[in-house]
């Protein structure tokens, strides 16, 4: 398996970097940057993605991308950058009653496994529990955009620049990026903090983000980069 | 002032009559029907809007828009209709917090009176309580659609019509009503079931939305319309 | 008629004063204020609704509204504004079609009266007429925001603020600031510069907005404030 | 080249029966069915993206794309289903222009190479040319529902599953995918009709979609339900 992986991942390297080609010869994967006022939104960093025995259970959260959502989370708080804990539930998790809120989505994916009533499923990980005025996030789709007030409140917020984290790179992290950017948001995926749960997954999509949809960029950059934003504009 | 009140809906009215030739002489205030598949969408009939003692305290809840809502709901529930319980509140009410979930809006309203930790605030009223499997929408603008997943959810279940009720006609009722058209439903406004709490708005907002934007239809008609739109379906 | 206009905004004055207490009683008509960046939205100032002989046609047009949005435009033009140009046509206006991109705002209103093909009809008026760079925004429903990429293209632009002028107070003008203060831009509606068709609806549709959605400003105030925000950000 | 190509598609092959055992196992993968009501939707089949000499142009235009989105064509069009041709333009493509309605797109991929008055860029090609009636939807991002009334303008047509063609894999035909399960409908892949520009995009894409947000179907499936689907509703 971690030979095949090994293998998968040369392969994927490959290829990229044949597209990279492509892409710079024709005029793509631009760097959009940062901005002047960021916001962190960690997306689906809850117990359901998080911890194991989930059918939504993530791989590298441990040892990852919680302690790098966590030095991320450090720097906010230090500095007062927004911070958004996105997650996901649902009232109605019957799927023989077609007036569940899962809408059509359990017809793709075990949505049901996530009822708001039981909040230790949603509940964002303690490890990274958001403190009182941090904003918590329920949605119903892939992106922390479409379908919730997240546009709107950023922009009253003045936020530009919008640092991403979370699961998965295949669905919600991915669309958060894609929205974000057409809502007029600078979004930057930070590497190492977002994850999957299949082999290649976490490869292609950052790779596909990175050449349309945002930067991605290192936890150590987008570190500094909280770090010395608001000396950086006076 | 009930004379000045009546002497206000005395002009109101000869004004909507100067109107209505105007606007049929050019092909407005025609009629949209109900469609196939109905929901009903109750706006804000939380606490806060239809107790005493809140900045947002409305006008006719308890001898009139309650019990028309709870002759709607024993409909819905009859026949199975799919109901929406949409209620408002923020999770950061700091007015001087610029990461505040209330956006803009507190520069307008009081808004940071409803703050999500005081559940008895938001919690829908009791004597039109949700049933389990019933939806209860948390919104943080005025329409029930924008910065929500209410549209999805409704075109998920296959709703064609929808049947708004509640608070306030200046505010979240004209907007759910003005979004729902836009997002492809047919909207019909409860006459008897939508209030507010300043002489003459309730008039003047139904007057618009009748014009433009979705049917004003009687309790009674649309009381008949669910209880006999899944026969006539058949 | 003139008589019976006059008692009627004699009457609505009445109804505002009266309301007002009530509104500044429970903290409503809060002033939101301009921001730091501004945009103006002029809407529907298109030929159908600014020149005579088609049902959307509007009053006050020539001797009011045009002038002050031209007042506007110069200011605008001067110190770089952003201005959005925004009007509204079908393509396919075919009222038995269900194909129609009318949706179902044909069964309220009568938009088949404007088909893309006739540019003569949504075309801006030529007294306000785009210069190129700016920006014209088709639309199909009464919201300049809901239905198009408005917001996006605004935050992209770093606008903070939006100016609204333009048609008709009860529809396409009062969605878009509703919606603009939901997508958390601080909308302004300039007072001169707004209009509609039927006696009154100009009166109590600002007077609704300025209670809950944005501030309703006077042309003079609203010029001086684009003639001199560039020099109060130095 | 080739031989890369071909041990790219090998190893991703490998990896997708890797990962479709992780997600058969937990749920992942289902079908979600074609629905009652179709709708075809080509996203962004215009020059600039299926004629070569512009940074757009895609691969497997001529010999598969295109004939098999004019198979689907011809039977939507015997069978009165609607079609929406989506494209993608923008008025102004100066890139120093903070009021360029390309938002912060261009600073991520050449979009000014699609100036809306050229109209020879951005046209429907003309072998899958629009008919009167049919709608053309010009957007400026890459879901075709985001930013735009599509969603609104499908529910009002009662329309409840969307077939898509079209380019790319990464972007556009991925971002209108998921928007469209998010708004209620069922989204069918074309798998024949849906193109790239670099080694694998496709594959990898289509893999994600089928996963977790709409079926990848065959186009002689396709054609067939939307030749027989009056039939079966009757």
């Amino acid at each position: 398996m971690d030979k095949e992986l090994d293998e998968l991942k040369g392969k994927l390297q490959e290829a990229f970097r044949e597209a990279t080609k492509i892409y710079r010869n024709r005029g793509f994967q631009r760097r959009i940057g940062f901005g002047r006022k960021p916001a962190l939104i960690n997306v689906d960093l809850a117990n359901a993605w998080t911890r194991p025995g989930n059918p939504f259970t993530c791989e590298n959260i441990d040892e990852q991308i919680i302690p790098g959502v966590q030095e991320l989370m450090k720097s906010c708080r230090e500095h007062n950058h927004l911070i958004v804990h996105v997650t996901t539930c649902f009232q109605n998790t019957d799927r023989n009653d077609p007036h569940t809120d899962m809408g059509l989505w359990h017809n793709k994916i075990p949505v049901e496994a996530v009822n708001q009533k039981d909040t230790s499923l949603w509940a964002i990980d303690t490890r990274i529990a958001p403190r009182d005025g941090e904003h918590v996030l329920i949605k119903k789709g892939a992106s922390a955009f479409h379908g919730t007030y997240l546009s709107g409140y950023l922009r009253s917020a003045g936020i530009d620049t919008i640092l991403v984290t979370g699961v998965t790179a295949t669905a919600c992290v991915r669309e958060t990026i894609c929205d974000g950017l057409a809502e007029g948001f600078r979004p930057i995926a930070v590497r190492e903090c977002i994850g999957d749960r299949i082999p290649g997954a976490v490869d292609w999509n950052l790779f596909d983000i990175d050449a349309k949809f945002g930067d991605v960029v290192s936890l150590s950059d987008c570190k500094n980069f909280l770090d010395t934003i608001n000396f950086r504009n006076d």
